[in-house]
């Protein structure tokens, strides 16, 4: 039991990845709750009543802690003559899936508003990615006994979290599936991985730090421990429970991955992130494309579209370079077995 | 002690990766053999009978064993139009350090060559990257108690050495420095991080795994063992050891370095190979270059050039993603230092 696990007041070290967009469901989160790590919630795309909702069927579902994770990053808005270019170049991928010309419609959800249900629903824990919220949003959580988790790509950002007043912090190495961390929208997002990052960062700050990016199994639990984390995230692990929201196209391409498998792509959303090599990921590299959050809301339709029609070659397939290691096993079945191989190969070790 | 080690005949889980061009030296591989590691030079570049003074040199510093590395893909001949193209990229830079018109000597010496030595010589092990040496190179090992061990970048190139009957597999996720061991001289390089990389090799092979990549203390060395290595190969953190090759404006460099410091660049050699981003590697993107070992060849006069004028803009300034973990002391001491940790590290996760 490590001392961040004992603030949290979870029996495990394992916490579950937030994974908005789809995989993210609130019985996910709650089986890795009930099992004994911390289950999340990748909420950023939620419309406020919805994530209100979301909150109350994981408390129906467990009496234990969890986490909400949302953007600190709302992008910007994008210039009319970019949209223009990043709609003409999915228009074929829509014409393919029946659908008429882009209803272009911008995400209208804020941060503000989102961190509003949070608190008052009074979550146990907020966690939050590509930068850091208003200082007035980490000083309620303080004053709401809200645990508050940021995620750094770089020791940079860990450090600047710290500074913000974070009670921990999230490395999230370059392994790692899904959008990247990166509080710089612009910039080529760090690729640093788990094995370098964990401890650059654990000898930088001094709040826990919890691990991520290619933790698949209790090998993996007890390296991140090893490294100085306090507790490793793992979201592609889950992909493949029957609790998550991986869609049947989803699911078949996981089944086939390699660990070559996956490439860094802003196609999707605008912001870097690491998915299965696909037809969409290849044909849109060097595409124009408009900055988060317009691409998102002009590839969400496509995106819903396709995982109907079973196309797994139009669908961000978001996952992590260990993913062929992935499991199919009930969610709270896999952190009682990820937990027993840690035991085990801590054992094993001494 | 591991199975590996016990084969080696090594006390501690721990390599020394070799680091051909300059920070590789025979003192720096005797005092990590005669700390109780395996003590690795890098002898891609040297003529045969440097080598064999190479080998004698560390033989007479040490009772140890030891490694030397060779690069299994000798490379391909240059087009007549490429080279000149790639000569008149780097002019520029060997004008400003006051070399005469490129004086191309393409490397002379093959793998036959140097393997002959090293069966002459009969060492220990033998170790190798960028592929794998011919059948019969591998049988007169095994005929010469030779222990040979190859690098893989992916799970396919560690299938591809055990089907070729290596006696283990070194992992080399995508944080180490130097070059990448990638078997296809021409494709981009997979660049897995360690933490994904070697649990999937540990899982798909049964010969031993060694872990490369970001490991640099002895966090680094409890987290490979974890993830199912028998020995963790360390690189970077040995370049600041006073035994070690590394110069000057290397060393320099390598103190102001950070995690975001690296990148991935053919510019310096023709193969992909991460280092510190400098003005070079900057500057050369994009430009047109030689394949390996011609693009060698030709910036090897300019390298030695800027080592001497103190340049580190024009260094090849290989080093991994954990740079600024490295550490300046005597080789054998730091090898006794990552050990304890090591054991320290293991003890308070019991």
């Amino acid at each position: 039991m490590t001392a961040l696990a004992g603030r949290l007041g979870i029996r495990h070290p394992l916490i579950l990845a937030p994974m908005a967009g789809g995989p993210s469901t609130p019985a996910l989160a709650a089986a890795v709750s009930d099992a004994g790590g911390l289950g999340s919630y990748g909420a950023a795309y939620l419309p406020p009543p919805k994530l209100r909702e979301v909150i109350r069927e994981i408390r129906a579902a467990t009496a234990r802690p969890f986490a909400i994770n949302l953007f600190a990053d709302e992008g910007v808005a994008a210039d009319p003559a970019v949209l223009q270019a990043a709609q003409a170049a999915v228009a074929k991928y829509r014409a393919e899936l029946g659908l008429g010309p882009p209803a272009f419609a911008p995400g209208t959800v804020t941060l503000a508003e989102s961190f509003a249900v949070l608190l008052e629903e009074k979550v146990p824990v907020f966690s939050f990615t590509f930068g850091i919220p208003p200082r007035e949003m980490l000083e309620a959580c303080r004053r709401a006994g809200i645990f508050t988790l940021g995620t750094a790509t770089s020791v940079a950002e860990a450090r600047a979290l710290e500074d913000a007043g974070v009670d921990a912090v999230c490395a999230q190495g370059a392994e790692a599936g899904g959008h990247r961390g990166t509080f710089d929208r612009d910039a080529d997002p760090p690729l640093v991985g788990t094995m370098a990052l964990v401890p650059q960062i654990a000898s930088a700050v001094r709040v826990p730090v919890v691990a991520a990016g290619g933790i698949m199994d209790g090998r993996g639990v007890a390296a991140a421990l090893a490294l100085g984390a306090q507790a490793a995230s793992l979201g592609t692990a889950f992909l493949l429970c029957p609790e998550a929201g991986t869609s049947p196209p989803y699911r078949a391409a996981l089944r086939r991955a390699r660990d070559e498998s996956t490439v860094v792509t802003r196609a999707f959303s605008g912001r870097a992130a690491r998915g299965l090599a696909n037809r969409f990921t290849r044909e849109m590299s060097g595409a124009p494309l408009a900055p988060y959050p317009a691409q998102n809301a002009l590839t969400r339709e496509l995106r819903a579209a396709a995982a109907r029609a079973g196309d797994s070659g139009l669908l961000a397939l978001w996952a992590g370079q260990a993913a062929p290691l992935a499991r199919e096993l009930a969610a709270g079945e896999l952190v009682g077995q990820i937990m027993r191989e840690t035991d085990t190969v801590l054992s094993s070790l001494r």
